[in-house]
């Protein structure tokens, strides 16, 4: 196991009837900025029941917080912010939404050239506002990390930052206000949380057992109650699994001293960045082709990983890496994501411009074994077609 | 799954070396106490990687903490430390000095009558003093937790408190800082986070798979690895899995949204309290009892475990119900740690005593259904003979 450092002081709220305790959550005579996205909170009855809570605080609304969140918009929410002297901010949505208000907790206290630059130049976050979180997407785990990812439209350009500052204080988690997702958001929340694992999981070993089985317990969880959830998103019991793996998948527990790959995260994130595909789309599309490209540095964790998750157990080794990741494929597709970039009318002319993103980023050393190169990035996408 | 808070703000600070980063998470210019047992950390070079990284700081040390700390001797440490004007406490040991130390906190910044309610009328702790630890021992938990068992030697009683003010700010897990542990103290160690698992798994299901798997991941880590700490203690891998189980075991994360057991531990501390057994050996002996005598109520979770973790999927209902029990048993005694009353040498005249204790102390339904009285402490006590 590796020397790690773990801290995550967010206080998680879960189950039904939780919105209320937000109320007792956020500081007494809170200046409050709630932030939410294109308004479906107002059809599930989540704006209101968040409301009812927040009576008694000033409360100014920012909504039209974009899926992949845009600088250009949050921008103009810490401009408000600042003007209106809020001290608490509460982001009403999914990933895209907290996302979007860990930047802007962080522009409110930043004192530099220009807020891109913490993403672009990774200037470190030393202090923030604080937030909290009403969850109603499981998918990113962001209601429970620090981390955040912010697409800049002008640029093409989707960047992640991270700090120990932006941390929610609080995240509700009523699987309640998931009932009403569109089928759509909900496979998208499976496949992404799955990949999440995956990038912490799929690695090399490093004799960390413990690690390794709540990784797959994690996975499990996914396989068993995503494609319940998909059928059936009002069963509560469902969506609460779900719900609770999803935040497991990314708050650290699985993470600590164990190598992290994330490559593919940081090539899919162009596939948004330049078609607009929804996040887990492009992750579905990726992780199979990095998986074969890499499945001789991978292959000790893949097999245990097939052993384990998918009960792959007979046959040669090359046999058993292959039905690992045709089993993978056979998941993601059986929640109706598609994994080939032919699927989402992508082809080669887009892996150019790839390419050429990355040269120009100087983008190097991808992986767990910083071993992906441009090209390397280049021969995936090819698989991937 | 039930709702559920889940709070954990413990900064983990883990791995080989790690002692000397306490230096920066100690507040500058900090009086601080450093509480720790009965010296076994100046023979095994902790205390002074400890007082390497404390340079700089004003250091009071206060020592010969007991296993099973005494509140008699812990108000000293109280009294010394508000004369002194200490404000950072730092705990260097096991979950005695910890557990101690918590109490310390809390008792700098009582203001009631007498610090011993916090435990004897549970009233509630509303500020502490700040503190950090760094452990020596694997196996209660206590690093990365805020609860804490206190024994009033003068009474024989063993009584437990906890609070979101008793966490400590960070803990050192330096594995390499366990490699002189005596043998007994080890697998008592892996007794203690078996059982604190057991407690929080063996009760009934409420649909919470992921859960259940994180439970078992910690379960069949300590089964893998326990047996090879007690043979090796040296070896860095094994016992950085040993410790990370014994943490994982006990700070949460497995316990969310759960029924949670707890009756044999609030048993078994009589024990302790009376005959002075090691708080480990009082679990190995009651909880087969209580898992024998509740079987019928356990039962969808003992075959369960049986399953998952040892393997038992043969045999009827019964046999496996017994089964599992049995390889409990086995591996508490391949640890060679006892479990039967009869092998530390006590009888029915103790059981008779704790019943009058309980009757007196009005004790009433424990355990996870609340259907544990009296009478029934009393049929599991003598199943344990």
């Amino acid at each position: 196991m590796n020397n790690f450092t773990f801290y995550n002081p967010v206080k998680i709220l879960f189950g039904k009837g939780q919105i209320s305790a937000v109320s007792q959550e956020i500081p007494a005579g809170a200046r409050v900025m709630m932030t939410y996205g294109g308004g479906s909170i107002k059809k599930n009855g989540v704006y209101d029941q968040v409301m009812e809570a927040l009576k008694g605080f000033e409360v100014i609304e920012f909504s039209g917080i974009e899926p992949n969140p845009h600088y250009e918009t949050l921008m103009q929410a810490v401009e408000i912010a600042k003007r209106q002297k809020i001290d608490f901010f509460l982001a009403v949505g999914g990933g895209s939404v907290i996302d979007g208000t860990k930047f802007i907790v962080a522009a409110m206290e930043y004192e530099g050239e220009d807020p891109w630059n913490i993403m672009a130049k990774r200037e470190p976050v030393t202090k923030a506002a604080p937030f909290g979180a009403v969850l109603t997407l499981p998918a990113t785990g962001s209601e429970m990390n620090s981390g955040s990812v912010i697409n800049r439209v002008s640029t093409k350009e989707k960047l992640a930052f991270g700090s120990p500052f932006t941390f929610p204080k609080f995240s509700v988690l009523d699987p309640e206000s998931t009932f009403t997702l569109p089928v759509r958001q909900i496979s998208n929340g499976v496949v992404d949380a799955f990949s999440h694992v995956l990038e912490q999981y799929l690695t090399y070993p490093v004799n960390a057992p413990l690690q390794d089985r709540l990784a797959e317990a994690v996975l499990l969880t996914l396989k068993e109650e995503g494609p319940k959830a998909v059928q059936n998103p009002q069963d509560y019991e469902t969506m609460a699994n779900f719900m609770w793996a999803a935040t497991m998948a990314l708050n650290g527990v699985i993470r600590v001293g164990v190598p992290t790959d994330w490559a593919t995260h940081y090539i899919a994130h162009e596939l948004t960045a330049l078609h607009g595909i929804d996040h887990a789309r492009t992750l579905a599309v990726v992780f199979p082709a990095l998986l074969r490209y890499k499945s001789e540095t991978k292959k000790e964790k893949l097999l245990q990983y097939g052993e384990r998750v998918w009960g792959v157990n007979t046959g040669t080794e090359d046999e058993r890496l292959e039905a690992t990741i045709q089993a993978t494929i056979a998941f993601f597709e059986s929640l109706n994501i598609k994994t080939r970039l032919s699927d989402y009318e992508v082809g080669k002319d887009t892996i150019a411009i790839i390419i050429q993103r990355f040269e120009e980023r100087g983008v190097k050393n991808l992986g767990e074994r910083a071993d992906i190169q441009v090209q390397d990035v280049k021969e995936i996408l090819a698989l991937s077609l």
